[in-house]
């Protein structure tokens, strides 16, 4: 299956749809059903000590996830997510942007499941794992 | 068990390790192995249409568990997230605060496990459940 | 919601359908949106020093779900579970039988999540927590 | 990290713990921080229609993980799985054996978490992913 849309795309629906959200995503790679999103860390995703929050590494694999949904079914503003699982593996370096690099698993009539793998950028090891099911509208 | 800390104490401890949080959260209940926690619902936890955001979700599960985790063994940063899993089950209400019920189901050695209901205010059934998994201290 | 299947019932639609499974459960209480499910532990459910192995809970866990969810909608063998998430929490007892208490949180339209503890016969604490999602037929 | 035991010391190993499993598994290769399992298909791990059963899918994630465990860390009957999160995607082949590729994404000191994706043997989409958890005895 091939992607329908490119990481601009993608960019301006989350934009539209999505506008508190859209300074702290940048699309960086879309191939058939995988993404690269990258968090801009600022400082309302940090805690004290300068580490990236759960709730943000959260936000960053639902967002990686939803992108690569929409890659493959153009833009649906509809899907929703219907479950998630974390592994907190290692705390995210300092004040650095996170990459998450998302594969779809399954792109079926009604559920999408991707799984992600979130890095500190330049590090080697990931520092979280997810994986997402999305409800997907009938198309 | 008893619990070591009340409400009030939870609030100061939480507004010392995490300032950036304390106005989203209050802790209305602190029994054995249990809290219930409001979180506050403001524009910055709201998507398009004024439903609570997944992070949002995500945040106040996290901060639940860890008041239940803290109100049993007393203050301590360091207890850390390593595991999540969430429902998403039903559309949250419109801008209308969350409050958690919040469950210890195990305070181990080494690994605490909660498990949340997300309830809309006033709504019977629950937008979301959660299990999380924190890595607790020696003590 | 009212159940639509008596705990009878189930047993004898899991036994047409399951019948490599129908000695190792028996169908203890059914109401609405939940069941509780005896599973009587034999050899073949054990590890060396006599506790019950992983894929046994979750054997359990997974048919407490599908009855909860076929007591509500009624014989219908097309339920398929989709997620899980569990969390091993304490070593079961030894050669006894486990109970699982299921709730379902929800019944959708195309999703039912239900929750399941898990309890050595006569324990106090769990020895398990899972979730269970199943993909429901259209009806 | 290199890899302490090989393949067949592995299975040796599982014979000597895990007697009754030793004809389900077969471990086709051990590489750092990696393994391939394969499930021997049998009636056992059957529903009606000759799809393999839920419990059968946790059963070889769980032994995946644990040898990719094992292999780095040696010979150790303690390890216990805490977490699971498994997403059952497609229906699998009948009657065919199922392989596992499994990742360990972390090797912690008292934590290790990996990752499986299950294939029926020969196709190309996973029929379902896993995470396991494992707690590790301090070495």
């Amino acid at each position: 299956m091939a992607a329908k849309m490119t990481g601009p795309e993608l960019m301006d629906f989350l934009e539209t749809v999505f506008p508190q959200v859209k300074d702290d995503f940048e699309i960086e790679e879309v191939t058939d059903m995988r993404v690269r999103v990258r968090m801009k860390i600022a400082e309302r995703h940090l805690r004290p000590g300068g580490t990236v929050s759960g709730p943000s590494m959260f936000a960053l694999a639902d967002c990686a996830v939803y992108m690569a949904v929409l890659a493959m079914i153009g833009p649906e503003a509809l899907a929703v997510t219907t479950n998630c699982s974390m592994d907190f593996m290692r705390k995210p370096a300092a004040r650095t942007d996170l990459i998450a690099e998302c594969r779809l698993l399954k792109l079926g009539r009604v559920l999408a499941v991707g799984d992600v793998l979130i890095y500190s950028e330049g590090g080697e090891a990931p520092v979280a794992r997810a994986s997402m099911t999305y409800s997907v509208p009938p198309r």
